[in-house]
């Protein structure tokens, strides 16, 4: 990650914190705004990506050793010279070079982004899809956009949303036991009269739930203490 | 987006900065500290989202008009009970959900999150895929790489759901209401005694069935009368 010419210190700080939660350690600072750099290293729990983050005086040195280079720019004021790339598509062919060789991903400063002259060390340039409104994003937050994607399902999808391997829904008896002691209650509570009417909208009811295997047990202690208590009372 | 519990005037401006971006409109505060929104609300240039941003007492009476309660979540230290999605994923199902319903997205304080009684007013979870050693995201960044996800390439994609235009969701008040009368009628029953886990417990169970408006009205109407029979006999 590389800002160019970063004016806030609270934005460096920031750009530094995404760049640890998605597990990208090398920060570049082209021509910081002094003060800016020099606070943002000295914050209380500085990250050591923002302590060893290193200071250019232009932009080519600080990219010299990059196979690639990519800027990233709001894209809609300017005539741009290069091939605009949306993160979805441009971040698939950074990883791809990642495998060979270092990229350095460009942000300019807060108030007027990329000049024409950082463009022209680039490759192409990269476009967060805003809204026409408000194009323009706070440097933190395109940072932490941009690494995203970048390393977006990398953790070789795995996907742990498990809902179905870590609890399995109720098998059809399981549910069957729920109606029969939903129908018992109700019957007690007076709330309906028996019949197979009746008892088929309860099953289909039961059914929508899509009940997984454990919270099938609870309800049925629940309702089969509220039937008992009912029955009890009459 | 709500924020719940929000501290810091520069995170809320953020969040409320990277729904501008990404066209989201709607920005809701639990129990905001005072001073924190007074102060991003006045900032120059505060947008019509932070203008419009509504404050609510209780995180019940932020999402009560939502059909779906998703919040987010570092989700390592913590002994969850939901169902965690990464956000790849759970965006899609989000999307889903938009076409028939309003879906509310938490995000908790900066410094620790959602609680668990936040967390049992949730269907599910959603976490941002970090790295192991700085898991915990920055609020506005976290606000801006999760809308990003759920507004990517929709520029192309119209959901379509059959089921949800067939028969909406139950709204996060009518299932908290479902909750209620449900608590009523095992108090009643003698199952449990009345505590706050007892009710987040209830809460998190009555999430999971994920119910239809429809339904909601038929489970409310049996449970009604279940526990009036019960007051009424004791």
């Amino acid at each position: 990650v590389v800002l160019v010419n970063p004016r806030n210190p609270l934005n460096v700080g920031a750009a530094a914190r995404a760049m640890r939660n998605f597990g990208v350690g090398c920060l570049r600072l082209v021509n910081p705004y002094e003060l800016a750099f020099r606070e943002a290293r000295s914050a209380v729990g500085a990250s050591t990506v923002l302590k060893q983050a290193t200071e250019y005086g232009t932009l080519a040195e600080a990219v010299g050793d990059c196979t690639l280079v990519v800027g990233t720019t709001a894209a809609r004021n300017r005539e741009l010279h290069h091939p605009v790339r949306r993160l979805e598509t441009g971040a698939r062919l950074i990883r791809k070079h990642l495998a060979g060789g270092r990229v350095a991903l460009l942000f300019g400063s807060e108030k007027r982004g990329l000049s024409n002259t950082d463009l022209s060390h680039c490759h192409w340039l990269l476009r967060i899809a805003t809204r026409e409104q408000q194009v323009s994003m706070n440097l933190g937050q395109a940072v932490a956009v941009c690494l995203y994607e970048l390393t977006r399902g990398s953790e070789s999808q795995r996907p742990r949303d498990g809902r179905a391997a870590a609890s399995p829904s109720a098998t059809a008896a399981e549910q069957e036991r729920v109606t029969e002691v939903l129908m018992e209650a109700l019957l007690a509570s007076g709330y309906l009269q028996r019949s197979a009417a009746a008892q088929d909208k309860l099953r289909r009811l039961v059914r929508r739930l899509d009940l997984r295997a454990e919270d099938a047990e609870i309800w049925l202690g629940m309702l089969r203490q509220i039937a008992w208590k009912l029955r009890r009372l009459e």
